[in-house]
């Protein structure tokens, strides 16, 4: 089997929220999809060591928000490389509430819908949830972030309880080097610099002042290790 | 609801096939996504209403071949748009077998997976195949396919059966005489003519060659109806 024939596939970028009580939670996601039309179901693969997960599995409602194409690094790490455990994800984040109480984050979205489960079924690691969408709008006009976009041009990284994450081995070494964000494997290319965090391309690794952080994760300078 | 909100959703373009004893058939589908990695599952939306969710239903194996972007319309109208009830959508085309003998079609194709089905619910009008892949290959280098660009760079329309599917009232009238296939829905639109189809922009419909024909379904020219 060749991991790099899923490499190919297509996908979005997606935050996923549900709630447990009072508790709410949200996380990356890129396996959503439109499943019917008539009416309007969708399908969200989410793994099942997520707090995410243990929310969907005990209130079977949650929310899907469409992430746009210019969705900051440090949203997707805060969504997607932190857990609800140990942080509030929403601390700063524009959300709303509708029926169903749980968020519906519009930071960076261009349209959300919120739905209630109305199957599942076991996917090993993960459990697919089929979800009737109860309501839908557009927040914004402009481009889906798509899952290649955020990993060929954004260099984005993919976390352990992702579906799609793959251990590849490196079959080059790079010519200079880079540095990796042990937290999130997040890779600090000093061609390409960091432009959010206003790093110019260019920059080494080294001459980054000590109070940067990775882009994704919010991880420390001390928490990279060079690759 | 707003159905535009669905819109912004991404997603790739494949061809799945199944088998019935001796029987093949294949379909177009956006709806494919890896839900987990170690076991490597993926999930696969179906409509009942089709051909190939008959197969998949009986013999629990399918495969999905991973379309490249320069696929052409009429190969994508061949699998997407005919049944395989009425006509036999191999005929011609390049595909090879493997352990479970489904037809993996190669033709257009960036990689393919050839998977056993080890779950499904039921989303009312379609079937979530929960699946797990029991090979994958690349096939060749390049760029896949995604549904926007279908749908916005090759014009390509979308079958009633499709979950994407929505009716969508027209809101401004074209400025110039367009043409539907009553067949497909798609539009002849005479200022971009029909290059796969040497008809070249700027072309009146009404001088299109009588035997020209649907460039996604293969419908008469006589089945258009101007818009």
């Amino acid at each position: 089997m060749n991991p790099k024939a899923f490499f190919k596939m297509s996908y979005g970028m997606y935050v996923v929220c549900s709630k447990d009580g009072d508790k709410v939670n949200g996380q990356i996601a890129n396996t959503v999809t439109q499943v019917a039309s008539e009416p309007a179901l969708i399908a969200v693969a989410i793994n099942k060591k997520n707090l995410t997960h243990e929310y969907i599995d005990k209130s079977k409602v949650l929310t899907v928000s469409i992430l746009a194409q210019d969705t900051p690094l440090s949203f997707i790490g805060n969504f997607g490389f932190k857990s609800g455990r140990d942080i509030d994800k929403f601390k700063g984040i524009d959300y709303t509430t509708q029926e169903t109480g749980v968020p519906i984050v519009t930071d960076n979205a261009l349209a959300y819908m919120e739905a209630k489960v109305i199957g599942q079924t076991d996917a090993v690691t993960h459990t697919v949830f089929v979800c009737q969408v109860i309501s839908a709008e557009v927040v914004k006009e402009g481009e889906p972030m798509t899952y290649a976009y955020y990993h060929e041009v954004k260099r984005g990284s993919t976390p352990k309880s992702a579906p799609s994450y793959v251990e590849i081995k490196k079959e080059e070494k790079p010519v200079m080097s880079k540095y990796e964000c042990t937290v999130c494997g997040y890779i600090y290319d000093p061609e390409l610099g960091d432009p959010e965090g206003k790093i110019p391309p260019g920059t080494p690794f080294e001459k980054i002042p000590d109070n940067w952080v990775c882009p994704v994760c919010g991880a420390a300078k001390s928490d990279f290790k060079k690759v």
